[in-house]
């Protein structure tokens, strides 16, 4: 299976890399959605499946991860195919003796069909990507990328709302560090007269420079400050953490880390009966458990099902079988 | 698969969480060990089996074990079945990030069609089916309860004597904090005329409201401390190791380690000819390597080949697929 | 499947104890390179396979590892077996509460078909084989042998020279402690006239027992000091990494590690057209990344693939499917 370059994937994804959101363009997100689709009953009546019979993947994890790692896991295995997991560095002898990075990916590559990354350094995904002559995922490289993040949120839009554009979303949270907001942003240009509201405290808005880049998609972009300028009629609310580990200055993350919070009396106030919650998780008292039971409420349920269920679909296209 | 509540099994596993052996009654004991019956030979003989294909099951041990992790490892995967294993709690990063157990739980549930737990912590398995829309199988919280280990240690009588009642069993070692002897007197006074001797150190029987608690539920308990007041007719010896880390007095926990230690000469004073010898394991030296030679022992064969195949029917059984 | 004692394996791998080159006769070996040819279009083109089906094999790795642990784990998985993965001696709980290696040994055994296994004591791989009664593959075992690294290196040379005997091989880097070269010897001695140049500092040659015991075999061996020396029509250049964990003292590794490193000059001058440059890997700067490109270089490829196929072949005759 010789590998393509990786430029956008075009309806293809058959030996690709998939590295970047910015790969993706409106045929292929289709056809990933309609595979995840597809898919789907697989899991959830714990069909047999012999779709990736024959492929091993490694999942090689340089840092922590419990719903990434879990998904990939299980997206693979409920496909009938095997997995070599390496969820602890310091099991990678190798790399202990010093190895570089490359070689261990020459490696890994000996032994299996594709590999799914994960590294605590930007670009560190890129460089396994351009060694490796098998495709390589991007599971998240630092403060980079997370494209398949992204792609479940988007599927779970498309699948809860019906459709990708002219939609009203509000972001909450962290939009200065939060990779995830950074790709839902990223994805949801593709698609026509969409508007983001973006609430955060101050200190952790968007830089200019993001701001600029992004609005240049053709996405319009709201920052606001305060509850009280939630549009009623958002279709999504995309709530994120604060994320204590980007704080050189911890009393400052005591100040906003639950700033923003969804209670039951904001829900009441600003969110319309048909809207849904997500969350990319995990939370830490950002939603209040008595919204857990709110039928809104997607972020525990159908947003975690569905990372299975996309990278189902991911793995099957990427490795050749659909 | 709607998840019915944990009362009674009633002989219908299907969907059921496993959380206490006051659960099992007869009709469910029988169906269990006729299972294991059963599917054993696909052990034994390595054969191919479909059983549980399409399944996953989610490994959360949040503390380490070889034998339990290893024989449900092995159980799930001879029968076809996938696994997710979670043995080290660091690298379920949402965890480290302060995420709850609840939301941790409700992540496996999404990707996972049953969660195989082990906690440190009295009623955290118990918290976890609570959540769980999916079967919960404890596989021991702290002090609380292992139920499968009671479940494999009757199966492996009922294997060898023919018969769980009128039974005269020998428990030795640590019977206060032995969990699994409590366990074990619970299941047997299920059934009829049966008689358990407690040999323990005065400072390791069984606490007052347990020795009343366990009589009430029908059987005969006889505590003992010497040697010389073993009977000679007993069917089956459990022996136990007295647990270190119990003791806050380490000075004390020396005195008692190996007070109780089955010798070749104690057997042949006092164990009859076709009487059973087991043991939970790990063993610390309460029973001699002198021993493991002889036919009447079972625990380093017999009693551990029964953990897996017990636990290939407990699977089978609560994923419906038999 | 009663398992044979520990001599030569004289073409029938079933049931046996893989510890050690010595047990290899030229119709095993013959019989195993055969089998890997026949198997490798299995993992090449990711072809569902269930010649191991129903098979489960423990991976007991006291000792971190990437290569072997790797290559083994997807060799069985390849040919649809499953694996018991222990990665990290301290999920073993029961070692840690102090249980004895042949304990531990029953009770992997109980559970699954064979062990594959790494030690860092020499000799502790030959304990765990003397009390299974299934079979024990050494996966490595501290300073004593690896017999699948020499395996996978016999079958690189046989691949690509089409033949083990009548061959010169430049081994280079550190003959004192590597393992790998050692077990190369051997496997080499058994095939007619080859000679083995051993280029080394003088710290590092071989002991003057080792150099005895080997040449004892029939295999010439000529050791060199300085790149000059080195025929220019060696049909195999093996290099190795020095071992910094050998060294007591830090300064006298300093001055040895990369006195002899492959670059493009060295190759140019002394290295024919149709020769290979083996490595076992890792490598910490003795082989330059520039001949990583040359079609002579193996260690990156073609080396590490085979180490994989070797396995699949060593896994299914062991386990008699073959």
């Amino acid at each position: 299976m010789p590998k393509r370059n990786d430029n956008t994937i075009n309806g293809n994804f058959k030996g690709r890399n998939i590295l970047s959101l910015d790969q993706f363009d409106l045929p292929s997100l289709d056809l990933l959605f309609k595979t995840a689709d597809n898919l789907k009953a697989i899991a959830i009546d714990a069909k047999p499946s012999d779709i990736l019979k024959g492929t091993i993947t490694t999942l090689l994890f340089f840092e922590p991860s419990s719903r990434t790692f879990g998904s990939f896991s299980t997206a693979i295995k409920q496909l009938g195919g095997q997995t070599l997991e390496i969820q602890d560095p310091q099991t990678v002898s190798s790399v202990a003796k010093g190895e570089t990075l490359e070689d261990t990916i020459r490696t890994f590559q000996s032994y299996t069909h594709a590999i799914v990354m994960r590294h605590p350094e930007k670009g560190a995904v890129q460089i396994a990507a351009s060694v490796a002559d098998i495709p390589v995922i991007n599971a998240g490289d630092g403060t980079g990328e997370h494209p398949t993040q992204a792609l479940l949120d988007m599927y779970t839009i498309y699948e809860t709302c019906g459709r990708l554009d002219n939609l009203t979303i509000l972001c909450a949270g962290d939009m200065l560090n939060g990779r995830t907001v950074h790709s839902l942003i990223r994805g949801l240009s593709l698609y026509k007269n969409n508007t983001i509201y973006l609430l955060s405290p101050k200190s952790l808005k968007l830089t200019r420079d993001d701001f600029k880049n992004f609005s240049q998609r053709g996405i319009i972009l709201v920052e606001i400050e305060s509850e009280k300028d939630i549009p009623k009629y958002a279709d999504v609310w995309y709530w994120t953490r604060v994320q204590k580990e980007r704080f050189k200055d911890l009393s400052e993350y005591e100040k906003v880390k639950t700033r923003f919070t969804v209670t039951k009396e904001l829900m009441n106030t600003y969110a319309k009966k048909d809207m849904i919650l997500m969350h990319p998780l995990p939370r830490v008292g950002e939603i209040h458990e008595e919204i857990d039971s709110d039928p809104r409420s997607v972020y525990l349920s159908k947003e975690m099902r569905n990372g299975k269920y996309i990278r189902m679909a991911l793995m099957a296209l990427t490795l050749g079988r659909i």
